[in-house]
C-alpha cells in the first residue's frame, strides 16, 4: 500500500455502513493525532482485554509506553502485532427514530507490528514527545528523565500495516417515511473544555511566585 | 464476590499503582454510568481488537448492541465471555518530571458472561433504554423502534463476574528531590460539554415550528 491509503486490509474492512469508512491515511492521522488516549487490544490469560493509554505518532509508527509489567502490553510484544483503536466523541445525532439515533463520532483502527524499543537514547527522546502528548509544549518545562526512570518504562512501536477510519456526523439520516413526524431532529455538538488549573501547594510552589507556564497559558488560550 | 465488591479476579488484579485501584461495586458502576461509550474487547482472525460503543447497565448486567455483522460482538458471542473497558478523560496533572506527569482519569474493566438476548419484547426495552443512554428523557420522544429495526440489531448482555477500577486524580505526586525546583505543576481539569443544537432542515423540521424538547434542553441547563 501506498503512503496515501493505509487500507483495507483483512483486520480493518468496515463492513457495517461503509459509507462512513475511509482509509486515506490523512483521514486517519488526523484521529489519532487528536485522541488524547487510545486503547490497545491484547490476549491476557485466554482473554481479550482492551486497556486505555498515551500514544504518540511519527508517520506511520504509533508509540505507546506503559510499566515493564503491564499485562496488555506484554501480550502485544509477545504476540508481534496489535490493535489500538482512536475514539473522538462529537456529540449526539438525534433522528426521529431511535433506530438512526446515536452519537457524533470519528473513530480509527491500526494494526501493525510491535517492536519493544530498547535503546535508552531512542526512549528518552520517546519519552520526552509523550510529555508534549499530553500537553503540547510541556517537555521543555520539566525536569528531564532520569536513566533509572527511563529503564522503569516500556515503550513499543506499532508500525501500521493497515487501518480504516469510520466518521458518524452530520445531519440525522432519518427514513423516508419518519420525515413528516412532529418530532424535533437534529444534532447536539460536544466538546473537551478545560478549566482553571489547580496550582500544586507543597514545595517550591508554596511560595505562589511560579507563575503558570506558557504551555498551560495556550491551553486555555487556545479553547 | 458479594454485590459491594466485584474483584480482584484473575482477569482484573491491578498490579501496576495498585493504590489507585478498586473493586467496590459503587465506585466500578458510577465510572460505567458516566462514560459515554465503552470499548468491547474480541479476538478477530485472530488478533485481539477493540471496538468503540454505547453501553447501558442495569445491576451486574452491561447491555452492549450492534449490527448483526460486527464481527467484535459476534467473537465475544463465540468466546462465551467478554472484557469491556470504560474509560472518562478527566483533565491533565502536570508534575515536575515527565515521568510522574500523566492525564486524570478513571477507567473501569469489567469481565463476564456473555448471552444474546433473543427475545423481542426484552430487545424492544434494552434498544429503548439505549434511546435514553445517547440522551436521558429522549426515548419518549422519538417513533417508537419497528420490528424490522429490532431484528436487525444484535443485543448482548454481559454479566459482570469481576471488576476493577483505577482513578488517578488529586494533586501531582512528584518525588521529594523535585519539590523544589522552579518548575510549575499542578492539576488542569477538562470536561465535556454541548454546544447549540444544530436543528435538522428536513421535512417536518423545515417549519422551523417544532421546538427543542425536554431531552434537550435537560441537557444545554445541567452543564
Amino acid at each position: 500500500m501506498n503512503g496515501d491509503v493505509l487500507g483495507p486490509g483483512p483486520h480493518t474492512r468496515v463492513r457495517r455502513l461503509p459509507a462512513k469508512a475511509t482509509y486515506e491515511a490523512v483521514a486517519v492521522f488526523d484521529i489519532i493525532d487528536e485522541a488524547r488516549w487510545c486503547h490497545v487490544a491484547g490476549v491476557v490469560n485466554g482473554l481479550a482485554m482492551s486497556l486505555p493509554t498515551l500514544h504518540a505518532r511519527e508517520g506511520r509508527t504509533i508509540y505507546l509506553h506503559a510499566s515493564q509489567s503491564n499485562a496488555v502490553m506484554r501480550a502485544i510484544v509477545a504476540q508481534g502485532e496489535a490493535c489500538v483503536t482512536f475514539t473522538l466523541y462529537d456529540g449526539l445525532r438525534l433522528a426521529r427514530s431511535g433506530f438512526e439515533s446515536s452519537i457524533a463520532y470519528r473513530s480509527a483502527v491500526v494494526v501493525g507490528a510491535v517492536r519493544v524499543i530498547d535503546d535508552d537514547a531512542e526512549k528518552a527522546r520517546i519519552l520526552e514527545r509523550f510529555v508534549d502528548v499530553i500537553l503540547p509544549g510541556r517537555a521543555r518545562e520539566v525536569r528531564p528523565a532520569s536513566d533509572s526512570e527511563i529503564r522503569l518504562t516500556m515503550v513499543v512501536a506499532v508500525e501500521i500495516d493497515e487501518a480504516s477510519a469510520k466518521v458518524s456526523a452530520g445531519p440525522t439520516e432519518d427514513l423516508e417515511s419518519d420525515l413528516e413526524l412532529p418530532i424535533w431532529s437534529g444534532t447536539v455538538p460536544a466538546r473537551l473544555v478545560f478549566d482553571t488549573p489547580i496550582p500544586s501547594a507543597d514545595g517550591a510552589m508554596a511560595t505562589g511566585a511560579i507563575e503558570v507556564p506558557e504551555s498551560v497559558r495556550r491551553l486555555l488560550d487556545g479553547q
